[in-house]
């Protein structure tokens, strides 16, 4: 039996961008920039495509820019604003829970004199609106926070933010990387008050290598990347039009989002129940995380070691984000957790496709694993 | 009838590039980041793509960065190497006729403070080893020059520029644009003297998306993307191993250099043939350019008006780069064509699938566009 209980990670496609993909790849392989049928024929497939994703973001497909992914969707957020806005402040607020490609992006940015801040995070990881309060002044260009943590499942105060930043006064523009909320919380940028956001394809069961930045219409910022004029001057070279179909397929194909919460509510209840009936395992999760996110910790115990224990039994799961690899949480660290904690740390992260039986092969599989490990 | 003759543009993918990636889409679908089984067999998956990549440039696994494609090495190459030699000089050595991707680099390191310099070009397009003794200074840190043109076919002097580096005493790095030469000419970086060589997958028969930067073993650049540790902490994201493992299919499937190039030459001497009875045609090619890329003018028609005619009848050529759709060529502009010559052009650009018949039919076809639209 298989449990792949890694969804936060990486997906398998949905049948919809199996098939989406394969027609692209066979029939539809022009260069949408060439002016013959070929040609035209791309441009339509990736005009579908960005429609198709605009309308999973409840946006207009102008505002959508195609990417090679989340990362380099978050540079592109934060260098793009830090370039553009570099004239009214230097100041840019994030958090110590952020991805890695909004981390190392705003460290980089630190090195080149922007004055980077980091908000302080709660023990579930969370930012208060006190803090936002606190840290958003009036040269706050740029405020990057994340919507849903991709570590422990925090849901964060997004919408708190604007309001924030009109209350000091800044022009900050706002930036959410909503990787990980994509597909699982209903997200509309312009309710929410974000004037940048980042969704991955891969997270969603599409394809890897297709990512897309919302840029709120009216908001202006520099591409980080030079060369042709694709993607309305913001992101240059020949679009990758078949992975960008199937992460459009996969878009397309989300279920309604009350419903599948629903479900995975159902197993994440199935799942928490049967955690407490292991000993020695903590939930690091907040009660009211993302149903689809929980993090553990069995102190005593390695998360490698329980990964390899795992994974040779089918079942899938990370110790943490899979980016990070090898390397200490900076979340559950920031989240003021004990080394044993952090060092005995499992997510298990799922999906709409996973099921009662695979969450029950999990907790079996688990306790199998605490009882040997613990013994050795 | 089809006759698809812009495979400069890009290729339709070889039957062994498609097998490939549907493999990987349903089969090979997990983050190689992650240390479970799914993460496994993804990551072996990569690092056999890497090796048959390198494989075709002669080259190590370890020197070779994947990318999202041709345009992204070319940023990483510029944007990289200025970084990481600012303290050794500031001047850039590159050429009028580049692609838009090292043009739009060039231009904004220009902005950004360093001193880029243009080869001059003559009649067609060509560098001499005379200009790069010229214009490297012993403060160079950067010369990059395209191995082929990509609007008529020139091959440039890339074995010179290391003498010539020698001879001025410069710290430069070497960067070499291939992607027009890739699966075309033997492609040997460590003999031809090169630093960092950039090849893209959509234009030898693999899939859009994919890419590499192959940097030689010591030479060390900056990234450009910031983020997770993937690619040897060079390029960040998750990878995008389906379309890297299709890359790397239409990579292992390029055919022996010398038969293919015998082939498409025969195929170039038939249209160079009939061309010449075609009133009005001239031909903007070097003789000695590479036989799968062939610039004509007819002075008088407008290449749209042609493009258009020949789409409606089946046949794919392009005015220009497909990149710079829309605008003026800067590649005839600064070989030094006339006005009616550079509104009038088109490349004809050939892959080893091309057929004897397909070039009968562009003839044909060409010959009916230039009477008919002569006449209007």
């Amino acid at each position: 039996m298989e449990a792949y209980l890694d969804n936060s990670a990486t997906t398998p496609l949905c049948p919809e961008a199996v098939e989406a993909m394969r027609g692209a790849l066979e029939r539809v392989w022009g260069n949408p920039s060439s002016l013959h049928h070929r040609g035209l024929e791309a441009e339509r497939l990736l005009g579908e495509s960005r429609a198709a994703v605009a309308s999973s973001l409840n946006c207009s497909p102008r505002e959508i820019t195609f990417t090679s992914g989340g990362t380099e969707s978050n540079n592109l957020a934060l260098f793009g604003a830090a370039a553009a806005m570099k004239r009214r402040g230097r100041r840019i607020v994030t958090s110590p829970v952020e991805h890695s490609s909004v981390a190392e992006s705003a460290k980089e940015l630190s090195a080149r004199g922007f004055d980077v801040v980091y908000l302080s995070v709660d023990s579930i990881g969370g930012v208060s609106e006190q803090e936002l309060l606190r840290l958003i002044t009036p040269d706050t260009i740029l405020v990057s926070l994340m919507a849903v943590n991709n570590e422990v499942g925090t849901i964060q105060p997004i919408e708190k933010i604007r309001r924030a930043v009109r209350l000091r006064g800044a022009p900050a523009l706002i930036h959410c990387d909503a990787v990980q909320a994509y597909g699982k919380l209903p997200l509309y940028p312009q309710r929410m008050g974000v004037d940048l956001m980042t969704v991955s394809s891969h997270k969603i069961h599409g394809p890897k290598g297709a990512g897309a930045l919302y840029i709120r219409e009216g908001v202006r910022i520099q591409p980080i990347l030079f060369g042709g004029s694709q993607e309305n001057r913001m992101r240059p070279g020949t679009e990758g039009v078949p992975a960008l179909a199937g992460f459009a397929a996969a878009a397309a194909a989300l279920p309604d989002h009350k419903q599948a919460y629903e479900y995975v509510s159902g197993l994440r209840g199935q799942l928490i129940e049967g955690l407490a009936a292991i000993n020695g395992v903590q939930v690091n999760s907040p009660p009211d995380a993302l149903p689809y996110l929980t993090n553990i910790s069995v102190p005593g115990l390695m998360s490698e070691t329980m990964l390899n224990f795992l994974s040779a039994r089918g079942v899938c799961v990370s110790a943490g984000s899979a980016c990070a690899k090898g390397r200490r949480s900076r979340v559950l660290q920031a989240m003021g957790l004990s080394d044993a904690e952090i060092n005995g740390a499992l997510r298990i992260s799922l999906s709409r496709f996973n099921t009662r039986e695979e969450i029950d092969y999990f907790l079996r599989t688990l306790g199998d694993a605490v009882a040997t490990l613990a013994r050795t």
